[in-house]
């Protein structure tokens, strides 16, 4: 059952602030990444390449906790638990372009490294809270 | 077996940055809670209280990981992954009044509520990595 994504939580996630992704690692244990992000249609939009750990986490295991912290209030963060519901790498380098925009106002992703190939996940809300506000 | 917290990580746990603990809820999805943190003998010291959701967490399953962002830079943040390997009263609200000092500079808690019983954990680190550094 998806939940919508408002208020402050979809203020801070709007804004160009880093979030960190929980997944669960192969072993089941906490995995946490700190990540750049967008909302799309009710999702939140999340970006990676392939190779590094934690998309394969959510491979393994779709539960995702998407936290971002208020940069001028450390006690106030919004938080999104869910699942991905989408992984593709359709669109993904477009994508990444977007993210380089908002997060570093560039037109092009700065980072590419040769070969990689970007992906793309949706998460899904199942639960939106904003927390100490 | 015990890893060391050093250089830039320690600096950004010995500074008055929140972390987010990012734990194992009863059905085993990431939970992740923003708080304060210390350092004490090669240990991180978590507090917080009873009847709360993450303490229940770590000790139905030890693995915690522990992030803490540059707030000078949110692409930097250190890594904290290991187990809960004390869970005490004893002690527990000195050291919140220690951590509203390191946190706040103030003597003692101010936050603290009616019949509220402290509860501290340290975490023995087994990977301490520096993300973006």
């Amino acid at each position: 059952m998806a939940e919508k994504i408002d208020g402050k939580v979809r203020e801070l996630l709007e804004a160009p602030n880093v979030v960190s992704v929980a997944t669960l690692d192969k072993n089941g244990a906490p995995d946490v990444k700190v990540v750049w992000a967008d909302l799309d249609n009710g999702h939140v939009v999340l970006n990676s390449a392939e190779g590094r750990q934690w998309p394969e986490n959510v491979r393994r295991d779709p539960r995702i906790t998407i936290t971002v912290i208020n940069p001028e209030n450390p006690y106030e963060y919004g938080q999104i638990r869910g699942r991905v519901v989408e992984d593709t790498h359709e669109g993904a380098d477009q994508n990444i372009d977007a993210l380089a925009k908002k997060y570093l106002d560039k037109d092009e992703y700065p980072f590419r490294q040769e070969g990689e190939q970007r992906v793309m996940f949706r998460v899904e809300p199942e639960r939106v809270k904003l927390h100490g506000g």
